[in-house]
């Protein structure tokens, strides 16, 4: 293997024998190959793409630089879930312990936000004391007796994976499907599962905005797990804007909490039922959807999600008496209601902009090594469609000073588009379903 | 300037401003943009070329990142030639003592051969003690003395091209049109010309082999010359075929002498006279053609080319007794004639076989550090369009040992096609001209 023969094939758009990517890929690994000779070929895969058999070349070999879970001494089948990221994505707050009390272990290695897209594991390290930082040993013990766990991606899993995406980062070469679809998938499969649901947020505010993009992605990943013998199904749902009312981590995880109580936004709790359906029917192959959604809603209704997902917390050393205090979680000192200034429809919510607004409050990051701020961030209680009086009150700012918070009020007026009349054009939560099962359908 | 953002907005064929390229282009030379991100971005710029004011950007930094000549105190116009580089191109070694002698100042900065081509400054070290790594100011004394010089491009001149250049040697982002072009021309920029001519190669043994390419290249070199206050002219000569007969360092240099004394090949002779023309008629803006090339055959014939040839080599440190016995260039130990095993005619004769050859008898290098041996090489007496009969001499290899001279032989016959009829097709020596006048002609 001759690095730059390799590089030039991909340039030049002509296949790369699998045994020559995988011995490129290794010596990237013990630094025979250095960053710039990685990153030029990062970007030719940029615009020439990889073919089936260099994505399954690029997964295994990322997915064997590191550990392997093995959870098959589990009572029950593990199913975790992937979100591509949007903004007021908290799902994955309700769904891993409502999923482990609908009877499966989730163990879920999950990221934090960068750019304009909010983070799982900053939501839960709102909570005082939480840790996503365990062992996998511990990990594994968590997943063995509460059902679920949540933490960041270790170093042991997929170190080539760490590294490329390290080198993705600072090389502009992030937005590039198979480069995106390898690396989340050799991270998923490193968790042991029998069954994986991808959530592929389509739409302004989503790391993959544009649909046709989306469902490449989405088609992509369920191949590569099928090939792999992993059952797995894709949803598009829509981030044409934000999910639920809350959005910033600390708010956003009252709401997830409100959401585990059986309240919380329709639209939050909807996409978690269809979410838990899915994960049920996964774990289950002879399941039957409207047996599996009853119980879904039973166990979240029930308080059974709520109890699993108390027990995680106490389980990852967090502060559990937060479940009946979400409101110790608005920490921010600042307030700023923003209210109409005229009666008229809102046309849209831009969740891109809401996102960016909430890195600008110090609540997320521009860069991976920031730190966030778990107290900012934004109620939006305007929602699409809806129609508003002068006076009525669209959202609230959450920001650290007052100075911060007229800045966010302003964000928020320009975030929001009211209109006298005209109709609002918006996606359906969930619009695509992709399933390894070979079947694909428009919901 | 984010360095991320110059690398996507280049991956994304969006212009890049030309304050953030130089910026971006400054701090890779200061070490603040890494090798990683400077090889995705000149990966991106192979797939989305350059535009003009990108390559003038790239140009004037790199130029200006080292020093430029001030030969303006010389006497006559300051003329230069620059060929990307062919199979047999001994055209500098005779070209520029033939300027020189018909009143120009020559002071040429050339390179070596990598690949399949070989290169100038490989050809006049064949010459015992012949020095092409002159200091700046040595280089300037007998340019102004003598009328010409020959160097090495040396560490003073466009260091950022230099590093650029190797950075794209080893990560596949060699060609690019107009990388290449912004890399030639700042070299030649910094030389302080008035006037340039510009030898672009064409077909199978050259560096850039399709012809539409090859234009390209021509024209964006003239146009960055035009921008940039220099005279120049492209001409597209052919390289589907060797020129001249001898191919190999030493044995070139023996044939460019023959030149210089009125001899030698006849296809060479001619292009040595079409350049000198170009060159004397870039010197003197309102030359005739016609007296041009008579004032060329003139001093080629007379005897005042080598005269200036015998200076410079003295000059340069060399054993300027080698004018009088070329044939001491022939120093390697075996040789093999090759004779053609059946009648027929010469339908071609491969520039790239016979290339690749040179490399594998030791007198050429696949990487840049390997050192050559000036004696090996070829003689092709078969030419294109030649009937041949049984028993006729094809060439005669020069090689270390009798296993290399087989090897050899072996080659050239694999790299002449004959047959028994059929219409030889080959490129006119030279097909087009394009100059910084704005015109554009067929030949």
């Amino acid at each position: 293997m001759i690095p730059t023969e390799v590089i030039e094939r991909k340039r030049e758009g002509r296949p790369v024998p699998g045994a020559d990517l995988e011995a490129f890929l290794q010596a990237y690994l013990r630094g025979d190959v250095p960053d710039y000779q990685m990153s030029a070929f990062l970007m030719a895969v940029c615009f020439r793409g990889l073919e089936g058999g260099e994505t399954a070349t690029l997964v295994r070999t990322m997915l064997h630089s590191g550990e392997v879970l093995d959870l098959s001494d589990l009572p029950g089948a593990r199913i975790d879930k992937h979100s591509t990221g949007g903004v007021g994505d908290k799902v994955s707050l309700v769904l891993a312990p409502l999923a482990a009390a609908m009877g499966m272990f989730v163990p879920m290695m999950a990221g934090r936000g960068l750019g304009h897209t909010t983070g799982t594991l900053d939501k839960l390290e709102a909570i005082p004391g939480f840790r996503t930082d365990l062992g996998l040993d511990e990990f594994r013990a968590v997943v063995s007796r509460v059902g679920c766990a949540i933490i960041g991606q270790t170093s042991e899993i997929a170190p080539l994976d760490r590294r490329l995406y390290a080198l993705r980062d600072v090389t502009g070469t992030v937005s590039s499907i198979p480069l995106i679809a390898a690396s989340i998938m050799s991270k998923k499969l490193a968790e042991g599962l029998d069954g994986l649901l991808l959530d592929v947020k389509v739409g302004e505010g989503a790391f993959i905005p544009e649909e046709e993009r989306a469902l490449d992605l989405a088609r992509l990943m369920v191949e590569i797990a099928s090939e792999r013998g992993l059952k797995a199904c894709a949803l598009l749902t829509a981030m044409d804007r934000p999910l639920g009312v809350a959005l910033g981590n600390g708010l956003e995880t009252a709401e997830a909490i409100r959401c585990l109580q059986g309240g919380g936004p329709s639209d939050l709790r909807e996409l978690v039922l269809v979410e838990a359906t899915e994960m049920l029917l996964l774990a289950d192959g002879t399941g039957d959807p409207h047996r599996a959604r009853h119980i879904a809603e039973s166990k979240l209704d029930g308080g059974q999600a709520l109890e699993r997902f108390t027990r995680m917390v106490e389980a990852q050393g967090g502060d559990a008496t937060i479940v009946d205090h979400p409101d110790r979680l608005r920490t921010a000192p600042s307030l700023a209601e923003v209210r109409a200034e005229a009666d008229g429809v809102v046309i849209g919510v831009s969740a891109r902009l809401l996102g960016d607004g909430i890195v600008r409050l110090g609540g997320g990051r521009s860069k991976l090594e920031q730190t966030v701020d778990p107290g900012v961030g934004f109620e939006v209680h305007a929602s699409t469609g809806v129609r508003v009086a002068r006076g009525d009150l669209l959202g609230v700012v959450h920001a650290r000073d007052p100075g911060a918070a007229a800045m966010g009020s302003d964000l928020l007026r320009r975030a929001l588009l009211i209109e006298r009349g005209g109709t609002p054009v918006t996606r359906s939560l969930v619009s695509h379903r992709i399933h390894s099962d070979g079947s694909e359908r428009l919901l």
